[in-house]
């Protein structure tokens, strides 16, 4: 069988390696259009953080060990533009000539991923504007600090990744400044929640420019000069973080279904709609698990796990994959930032009567030196009781302490059953009553 | 109503304060033998390893703010002796002279909590001998540090408490000794985990004499002598820290039903046998949610819960408490160690088919510097694939992480349902692949 893949991040070489490790007698090819597979793309902001770190310690596996161990017809420098679904064949070009390829399959999986979305801005497609999404674009802002004298870097969007980004310009002593339209920082987040984060990040310095819309970019001698309606912002490095966008658009033109977002859409197996054709990683959607609907949640964990569910199917044990609840996880400076499931806007959309509660608990029991404050914010059904949504902030205990939430969510609790699970306590650890039962103790007053 | 408690430490100054709480006419009275309540006992341990905190920090509500603030009839050396269910009396005794007491009930709680257990040993009773369960007692050990040159503390026991004291014995300079008759360093835990943790004491100069019976304590000028077979082990200071025992003589002598442990029965309400008298905290037991059967599990959240439960159902607004997982974390030294639900051998004696999977993960994402072995044992039923328990030691992320798995088996979650749980991910805090993920992902290879 002929097993062929477009791209090799995450779902594409998962995939890829399980179908192989199930069945050595598959034929898997894998077309990638740059020259790296298998790196931690999260772990980008850390090394360029620090100057001692070789960015290439992001690789988890080499191309070659794909081609030899695992047998993988891995080919990079492919760029795959046109699948044909008739003729069961995807064509491309080997890069940087263009010679043209063809390839024809038995089965296909399109995990082309997502790309940065820029705003329409004028100067924005200027060739020294840095995005941020695969390790060649990581290794250039890396090369650019560690060649350049950047006093100030300003980057656009304030989501997860210019956040990690601003706390890596920090560590290397870079001015760095933060602005977006929009005129609330984290929107997602419930306002007391994002105000502790925005204290976070303004406290260490960094200019948050919120409801600053630029109108032009400039490249000029001295540097960049972003034009907002009433000041311009000047810096020596631009970085366009204003969220990505999945890759679908030869999906869409090979007549395959999308849903939201522009996502391919897929059922639990990862099929879309053609029998033949696969999609996974940040290209597909996923069942929300709490709405029941689909929805596009780009992360690593779920790409990794849809790429293991195609090579399941394929090699004929198929996995039916529940879903996402959205767990999502970042660091900025010294916060951990988390959240899973709804927020109450989204759970309103979703058609429930949200409830909302925000405690302010403690990381430590009482009496422990060195305790420091966890907020959570949860939200629940009024009609069902249904958990619905943790957001937690805090300087420790928060990044693990959310998958407990996580785990009730995808065994659809009620507030009252969550706020009864038997959690662990010692006092370096947190209080007697963890800070998300406090939370769930407080919300189930609401309900 | 009289609602008459008998202890005044978590359970019953829970219930004493929920109970006024939802109902203010409710006459609450309290009877505590010593003349400490509401303090963090689980602290003591760090409060002793630094001469720079005051154990008062452990007191969370002193009693006068229960009596003024609460209103709670709240009566300190107050020692309970007997129950008379049929005059529906308690009798007892004030300390320290000793003066006799009687106090009539509508409804009583028992909320005795546990006394350490000490073995038969002669010399074992010396009055310089020390234990540490209630704050009095950990006063004791903290004031002999203070004015006493202790170079070296014996501990008999390998237990949580004992390792946390060994910790703070350390932290203090004092070698230590820690010594028990049974050969299995914690033998409730997976050997290639209790091993690490035995390496991380052991690398800390702490003696480990596994297998060693004391045969008799001798109280010499140059302190203690701990008669073993092979050897006689000598120290300055000596803490017993052998177990507990649950305090239900009382309640027995009154003719209550006890169960396992001789711990107190209850049903989910925290009943006893006799309709009128609720038993609460470490004195009680508790329905296992993995085995459906009772068990003794003394432990801080349940005694709190529990406490609220019996306020709960007294003011008629019941909430039926589902059980305990035995979830529990301990620090030792730079180790995080924690476990919820069964291991292999519980499984066996509550009929399951267990099938064991032990993984060493890490801590962090690849590439990312400063990331620590993380060991995780899983245990499962072969006959139902549901989750049975888990246990995992690692220097960071594992405090936390556990209640994850402590949720999903409140869930009744199967592995398979655990293994696709979204759970968070940043390369600071943990792989793509929670080590909780991992390790379901190779036990479900055993299903």
């Amino acid at each position: 069988m002929k097993f062929l893949i477009i791209g090799g991040d995450a779902a594409g070489m998962s995939a890829a390696s399980k179908a192989k490790r199930l069945n050595p007698d598959i034929d898997v090819t894998v077309l990638e259009m740059t020259q790296d597979v298998s790196y931690s793309a999260c772990g980008m902001p850390y090394h360029i953080a620090d100057p001692q770190r070789d960015m290439d310690e992001l690789i988890v596996r080499k191309a070659e060990v794909f081609r030899e161990k695992n047998k993988i017809n891995l080919l990079t420098g492919h760029m795959a533009t046109k699948i044909d679904p008739g003729a069961k064949c995807v064509e491309g070009v080997r890069l940087p000539g263009k010679e043209p390829f063809s390839f024809e399959y038995d089965k296909l999986l399109i995990a082309t991923g997502a790309e940065p979305s820029k705003p329409a801005v004028p100067g924005i497609d200027h060739p020294d504007v840095m995005v941020l999404k695969n390790l060649e674009q990581g290794k250039r802002i890396r090369h650019h600090l560690d060649t350049h004298p950047v006093k100030t870097a300003a980057i656009m969007g304030m989501g997860y990744i210019a956040l990690e980004m601003s706390e890596a310009f920090v560590k290397r002593g870079i001015h760095t400044i933060l602005v977006k339209p929009g005129d609330t920082f984290l929107p997602w987040m419930k306002k007391d929640l994002a105000d502790v984060v925005l204290e976070e990040v303004t406290s260490h310095g960094i200019e948050v420019h919120a409801g600053c819309k630029v109108n032009e970019i400039r490249k000029e001698e001295d540097g960049f000069h972003l034009v907002c309606d009433d000041q311009t912002l000047c810096a020596d490095l631009l970085l366009v973080a204003t969220g990505v966008n999945p890759l679908s658009r030869m999906a869409s033109d090979a007549g395959l279904e999308t849903g939201p977002s522009g996502a391919i859409s897929v059922d639990e197996y990862l099929m879309t709609s053609d029998e033949h054709i696969y999609a996974a990683g940040d290209c597909a959607d996923a069942i929300n698990i709490i709405t029941g609907k689909k929805s596009w949640i780009p992360l690593a964990l779920r790409a990794n796990r849809a790429g293991w569910a195609v090579a399941d199917h394929l090699c004929g044990e198929p996995v039916a994959l529940p879903g996402i609840c959205g767990t999502s996880v970042f660091k900025v400076l010294d916060l951990e930032v988390a959240r899973t499931g709804l927020n109450e806007k989204e759970a309103q959309t979703a058609n429930f009567s949200p409830v909302e509660v925000t405690v302010k608990t403690r990381s430590m029991a009482h009496g422990q030196p060195g305790s420091t404050p966890i907020y959570v914010s949860m939200v629940a059904d009024k009609t069902s009781d249904r958990l619905l949504g943790v957001q937690m902030v805090g300087k420790k205990g928060v990044a693990h302490r959310i998958n407990a939430a996580a785990v009730a969510l995808s065994a659809k609790m009620t507030v009252a059953q969550f706020f009864q699970t038997d959690l662990a306590y010692a006092p370096p650890f947190g209080p007697v009553w963890d800070p998300l039962l406090t939370a769930a103790n407080q919300l189930l007053k609401k309900l």
